[in-house]
C-alpha cells in the first residue's frame, strides 16, 4: 500500500483545536480545564465523540485514561498498537495547543488513515491521559505514570485537592470511573507531538525538533538557619544573616549552570526570607533550586556542587543548614530508532530538524521506558507557554501532524517517506 | 551642695523594672505593651502613680505624653528643664529593658534628687513618650516627634492601626488624651539611658556607651521586572530572570557595606519574588535594602553605589527596575559637649567608655535640633533586643542609671563627679 503522499488536513485539524479550546475558555482566548473539573469532562466528552464518529474502539481505564483504537488490517484491536496521544487537561492559565495538539494532531492522523483506506499490519491508537499538569492533583503526569506502571493505582485514586476533594470521587462524578484496567492495551511503539514551551526553535530559526529524551529533574531545598537582628545596631561582621548565604548560593546557581554549559539548567524559583521585614537581618531564608540534566550523571556532579557551595556558604556566614530533595527524576532517554525516523520524516518534509532534550516533563516519558518512543515538538512563539498567549503558527501545527503520521506509518513498518 | 557622693538605689530600681514587667508579660518573661492597648494604659498608670507618689507635677499632653517635673531650688516647674526619659510601650514580643529602663532610671534618679534633698538651679523632668515602637500605628517616635515639632500632632491623632482604630479614639479610650499643648515644657537639655539593642559593647568588653548621635536611615525598594518562564525548556541565556539581579543585588549589598567599612551597614531584610515556585523562572523580584551611615554623604554614596549595581544589574539581564525610596532620615548628631559629660561621669564612676553611634532610632533624636541632648548605652547580653530574651544584666543597669543621675547634674551645673 502507498502511503508517502498522505498528507493531513490542516484545516480539519485547527477547527478541532479552536472548537476544543472554547471549552474552559479564559480572557485572553485562554484555557483553565483543570484535571477533572466540569470544564475536563466537557473537553473529554468532545473529544471522546470525534474519537466515535470516527468509528473508533475507545475504552476508559481505571484512571480515566481514554484511548481509541482503529483496527489493523485483521481487524484486531487488543494487539500491540502504535501508539499517539498526549493531555486535555490545562493549567489554570493555559493555552490552546498545550497537550490538545498532541491528541487531536492523533485523531487527524486516524482520519486521514480512514480518509485513504490505508490497512495497517497493526492497530493504530490515540489517546488522552488524565491529569498530566498536576496543578490540582499532585504528581503530574499520573494518568500516563499509572497506565505504564510507575504510579500505584490507589495512590492516583486516593489523591486529594486543596479542596479535600478525592481524586475518585472527582473521577467518579465527571463519569471517567473506567472499569478498564490501566494497560490493558500494549503500546509497540508511543510517539507525541507537543509544542516546545521553550524559546529554542524559534530562536534558531528550525521547524522541527526531534526529541531525544526529557531531562532529568532535581528539586532540591536550602534551608538557613541564623540569627534575627536589628539591621541598624548589628555591625557587619558580627552577623548571622540567612539571606545573604540564600542570595550566595541563587548567584551561584547561574554561575555554576553557564561554567557546566551544554543542556545544564539551574533555577532559582523560590526564596521565602523569615521574618522578611526591611529592619531585621532574617534568620531563615529558603531556597528551592530545580536543577535539570541530560546526563544524570552530570546532574549528580550539578546538585553535588550546589550541596557543597551551601554548605560552605553556611559556615562562612556561622549558620546551620538543611538540604532537602523535594523531587527527583533520572532522566529518560527516548529511542535512537524512533528519533532518526521522527528526523527522517521532518527532513523529507522539507522541515529544518534540531535534536534536542525536552526540559519538561511529557506522558511519552512514562513509554520510554515500557517500548519504543519519542517526541516531536514544534516551535512555540516567543517560549511562551503556560500562558494565554501560548502560541505556534499554523504552518508549524500542519507539519508536525503530518511528520506524527509519517512516524507512526513508519513505526508500523509503512512508507515513512512522503512523496 | 555636695552632689558628687550621691548613688541611686539599685535594688529600688530593679524592683519597679520588674514590676513594670509584669504588666503585658508573655511567655518566656518577655512583654506585649502596645501602643494604646489596656496594656499599655495599665503600665502608664503603674509609672503615673510613681511620678504621683514622688511629689511629681505630672503632665499629660494632647499627644498622649506623660512628663513629670521635680521643681527647681525655687520651686519652679514652667522653666526649662533638664530633661530624661524614655517609652514604656514594647514590641509585640519585646524585652523589659528597651524603654522601661530609661523611664524608671529616670524616675529613679529624681527619687534619688528628693531622698538627698537636692535642690537644682532648674526643674528636673522624666517623660515617657506614647508609640516609641511604631508597632501597632506608624511612624515611630510619634509621640517625641510630635512634641519636638517635627510631626503635626494632627498626623498622629488621626493615624489608624490595622483594624481601622484610630490613634485619637484609642488615646482617649485608655484616658491618656490630654489637653496640655505638645512641648508647653521647654527641655533645657535631655539626657535618655536605653540598652544599647545591638552587640559592640558585650563583644568589645565595654560597660558604657557614650552615644555620639543616631545614625541616618534609608529603607530603598528595588522591584526588577523579567519574564516568567519554564525552568526546564528555557534556556540560561535566553532568561530575563527578576530574582537573579534581586539576588545579585542582596550580595553586593554587603560587599559595598564591608567596602565602605566604619559605620556602614547595608541589610536586604527582604526578598519577594513572583510567582515564587520552584520550577518558574521569577517575573518580579522585590528587595528592600536598609542603609545606615553616620555620615549624610556616606549614606548618600552608598545609595547611589547601590542604585547603579541594581540598575546595571538589571540591564544585564534585560530587566526593567523601578527604585523606590521607602524611608529617609539624615543622621543625627547628638551634642558633643553632652557626649563628652557622659563619657566623663563614666570614666568617674570607674567605668569603660566607648563612643559609639546608635543603629536604631530613639526619642533622644527628637530632641537633638532642639537642645543639648545626649544618649548613654548599656550593654544588651549577646545584642538581642526587640525579643524576650533581651537581658542587660544588673551591674550594668547600676552604672547607666548612676550616669544618668550624674550627667543630669551636670547637665544642671551641679557637680557630675561622683566622690
Amino acid at each position: 500500500m502507498e502511503t508517502g503522499n498522505i498528507r493531513i488536513n490542516r484545516q480539519r485539524l485547527l477547527d478541532r483545536i479552536a472548537e476544543l479550546a472554547q471549552i474552559g475558555v479564559i480572557e485572553g482566548g485562554g484555557v483553565c480545564r483543570l484535571a477533572l473539573t466540569d470544564e475536563d469532562k466537557a473537553g473529554r466528552d468532545l473529544v471522546v465523540s470525534w474519537m466515535r464518529e470516527l468509528g473508533l474502539h475507545v475504552t476508559i481505564d481505571q484512571a480515566g485514561n481514554v484511548i481509541a483504537v482503529r483496527p489493523d488490517r485483521q481487524g484486531r484491536v487488543d494487539t500491540p498498537a502504535i501508539v499517539t496521544g498526549s493531555h486535555i487537561d490545562t493549567v489554570g492559565t493555559g493555552g490552546r495547543y498545550d497537550g490538545a495538539l498532541g491528541v487531536l494532531a492523533g485523531l487527524e492522523v486516524i482520519e486521514c488513515l480512514n480518509d485513504a483506506d490505508v490497512e495497517t499490519p497493526c492497530p493504530m491508537a490515540v489517546g488522552f491521559f488524565t491529569n498530566e499538569e498536576g496543578v490540582r492533583f499532585q504528581p503530574d503526569m499520573m494518568g500516563s505514570m499509572v497506565h505504564q506502571g510507575h504510579l500505584p493505582l490507589d495512590i492516583m485514586l486516593g489523591a486529594s485537592d486543596r479542596d479535600s476533594k478525592i481524586f475518585h470521587e472527582e473521577l467518579t462524578r465527571i463519569g471517567y470511573a473506567g472499569d478498564v484496567p490501566v494497560n490493558s492495551l500494549k503500546a509497540r511503539a508511543f510517539v507525541e507531538l507537543h509544542v516546545e514551551q521553550g524559546p529554542i526553535l524559534e530562536q534558531e530559526g528550525i521547524e522541527i525538533g526531534a526529541v531525544e529524551g526529557v531531562q532529568g529533574l532535581s528539586w532540591r531545598e536550602y534551608t538557613f538557619y541564623g540569627v534575627s537582628n536589628h539591621a541598624g545596631t548589628t555591625p557587619m561582621h558580627l552577623r548571622n544573616d540567612a539571606g545573604y548565604a540564600a542570595s550566595e548560593l541563587a548567584v551561584f546557581a547561574r554561575k555554576l549552570a553557564l561554567d557546566m554549559a551544554g543542556d545544564q539548567v539551574v533555577t532559582t524559583g523560590t526564596i521565602i526570607l523569615t521574618p522578611n521585614l526591611v529592619n531585621v537581618v532574617p534568620k531563615q531564608a529558603i531556597v528551592d533550586l530545580d536543577i535539570r540534566n541530560t546526563d544524570n550523571d552530570l546532574l549528580i556532579e550539578a546538585e553535588n556542587r550546589l550541596d557543597e557551595f551551601a554548605k560552605a556558604a553556611a559556615a562562612r556566614e556561622g549558620l546551620t543548614i538543611t538540604i532537602k530533595p523535594l523531587a527527583r527524576y533520572d532522566p529518560t532517554p527516548f529511542d535512537p530508532a524512533v528519533v532518526d525516523l521522527v528526523a527522517a520524516s521532518a527532513e523529507a518534509f522539507g522541515q529544518s530538524v534540531r535534536r534536542m532534550p525536552s526540559g519538561a516533563g511529557h506522558d511519552a516519558q512514562a513509554f520510554a521506558p515500557n517500548c519504543p518512543t519519542g517526541m516531536i515538538f514544534v516551535p512555540s512563539v516567543g517560549g511562551i507557554s503556560h500562558n494565554v498567549k501560548e502560541f505556534t503558527e499554523d504552518p508549524h501545527i500542519e507539519a508536525g501532524a503530518n511528520i506524527l503520521l509519517h512516524t507512526m506509518l513508519g513505526l508500523a513498518g509503512q512508507s515513512a517517506r512522503p512523496k
